[in-house]
């Protein structure tokens, strides 16, 4: 079986890994240079987009995105998961707000801005402080700004308005303005749905955050109640989608009340220590459920942690001598800020796993590696 | 870092596999089409040997039956491991069992045969029946003969000496004639040697063959002691050879008593189970291994069963929908009784274990699954 994924990063690369075993094909279509792509050789195939949706047997998307054009030809296919119209979702906040309260699930108050008067209204309504986010763009802390007090709005607006001239009439921009809500910690669900509609949902992931950018996640230490909220609020976002394929849901958790912070129409970060933490990793399941096959156990095995790797021009190797430790490296060229690699870290309970998230905070400097020294001690001392 | 591997069969292909994530890009040397190529992807390189020995950081093997020429070049570049001798060990029993002398590792009573006075001298050293094996070809139950009665002998004289006279000067040719003793099952061990000489030896796995041929094995049954005997004889015969990478032995198990049967100097099919019940599988291992990179962990995580799927044209779709279950493809034309690929199931304990295997023996014919219905129902009755 073939199956075409759009985007041609470290997600394909690991759909590809994950998948060549169940007899899967795994090509990318770089849509920047618009070149067919072996997104695990980076060898360039000498075919075109439309030939490849032709051989195809199911398509999906790595990231949201996605020229016009591009999502057109892979959804007149009639192989295209999770499909043009979640991937727009992913890629567009002011859908994804509409999404929410079609389906009921919680999010911060927020206001749609077009112009300066739906801007002032925001600040009146929503109160100060206002996390404010382009709509059509941005990812990773990108495109957002933070207001703290009314003499900052003229300064903001007009970056705002910056943003919302560059949209036209066949694309309009749009931003957000939210409440900004003090929460107590990130978190995030990965799950999957098949096409018959059945779920699976991995375990909730506790995310940190360093300047906007995912820096560690932990999976395996959360209680029932809060694990619920956040299944509840994937089977109503991926049911009302009629979602096929891997979905994550980013949410505050506000006092043991989660309220969405964003979706992700894809395997996503946050789910990256499925690959050593879970029987069937959320690249292969995303791959089961795209091709119609029998999606497999999202169960904990055993806690993991996983740690970004930013920008390093490689992984320490000495991390291969933490017991039950898995470097995972993209073969990509070294830039600064870039998703490099990740560290995977598994034991036979949390407090096996922060000794050896100490073992690695020895290893990986404090700057470059945020928040794995702080992160042992909390799961030691637990 | 460039891998290259002898032999382009499954067994390369897993290796890649289980190493890309690790910076590590694999291709693969065909002895028989003298081609390098691609073992997940099948592309052909049009590069030769000597290019490919050049580039590559290290070599290893797939399998023992290599032809002299190709064994000298890449010993000669001094980063083949396990190296041209422990192969060549895999692939001469005569050389097996000196070894096996050598290192003090017990096997059942055996004579080496050259001509008739020798076979003659056997019957009656070692008495009937016994098992005779060809020294330098023969895998799989083949190049093997039974002699269980006195007036037989002539007949397998006749087919022995055939082989024999094969051999020449250069390369001679000679016959193993071992006691046969009655054992109770058969295990193997896998476990893999570092440069420093450090040993991780994964637990021992009971193999289930017809036809010569593996069919089942489970990991995670069994007692602390036989487990001793097995890690002893694998770190005295990794240590005799200086041994870096993979190593595979398989036993009788005689009344809790192992003898061993055969060294295999690689990655194993009866530590396919590793990918899933591991945290570190054989084929990561053996590359950490063979590119100095720290060995990872060989405790089993969950009790893990391993299926052969032989001559299947594919793998039942439906085993996926089998709890902790994976199936792994090898991408091969379809030919009667050859290896086409296996499934692993996992399980919290044994017991859960068995209920899973009788799901598998329902989707499984017995005549091309054998053992699977067998083995579920030992495992729930204990």
């Amino acid at each position: 079986m073939k199956v075409l994924v759009l985007g041609a990063g470290q997600l394909a690369r690991m759909m590809s890994l994950a998948s060549t075993h169940l007899g899967i094909d795994v090509l990318a279509y770089d849509v920047s240079s618009k070149q067919v792509i072996n997104p695990v050789t980076f060898e360039v195939k000498h075919t075109t987009l439309e030939q490849e949706v032709e051989q195809a047997y199911a398509i999906t998307a790595e990231f949201e995105h996605i020229p016009e054009d591009v999502l057109n030809v892979c959804q007149q296919s009639g192989k295209f998961y999770p499909g043009a119209e979640s991937i727009s979702i992913g890629g567009d906040r002011s859908k994804e707000k509409a999404l929410l309260d079609n389906a009921k699930v919680p999010c911060a108050p927020y206001a749609l801005i077009t112009e300066k008067s739906a801007f002032i209204e925001a600040i009146e309504k929503l109160g100060l402080p206002l996390v404010i986010k382009t709509c059509q763009a941005g990812y990773d802390g990108k495109g957002q700004w933070r207001l703290k007090s009314a003499e900052d709005a003229e300064q903001v607006w007009s970056e705002m308005k910056g943003f919302l001239d560059t949209g036209t009439e066949a694309a309009p921009h749009s931003i957000i303005a939210e409440k900004m809500i003090p929460f107590d910690r990130e978190v995030s669900i990965i799950g999957v749905r098949d096409k018959d509609g059945k779920c699976k949902v991995y375990p909730l992931t506790e995310n940190q955050h360093t300047n906007g950018v995912l820096t560690l996640s932990i999976a395996g230490k959360e209680k029932a109640a809060i694990q619920a909220q956040a299944e509840a609020a994937f089977e109503n976002l991926a049911s009302e989608l009629n979602y096929v394929g891997v979905l994550a849901i980013e949410f505050f958790d506000v006092d043991g009340k989660l309220l969405v912070n964003e979706i992700a129409p894809r395997v996503h970060n946050s789910g990256h220590w499925t690959q050593q933490g879970a029987h069937t990793s959320q690249f292969e399941n995303h791959m089961r459920a795209i091709t119609g096959l029998p999606i497999g156990s999202t169960q904990l095995v055993r806690p993991t942690a996983m740690v970004n790797v930013l920008g390093q021009p490689s992984i320490p190797q000495a991390v291969l001598s933490v017991a039950d430790c898995t470097s995972h490296w993209y073969g990509k060229e070294a830039k600064p800020g870039r998703k490099m690699g990740h560290i995977n870290v598994s034991a036979a309970n949390l407090h096996q796993l922060g000794e050896r998230l100490a073992e690695l905070a020895e290893m990986l400097p404090e700057e470059d590696y945020p928040g794995v020294s702080e992160t042992s001690h909390a799961l030691i001392l637990n």
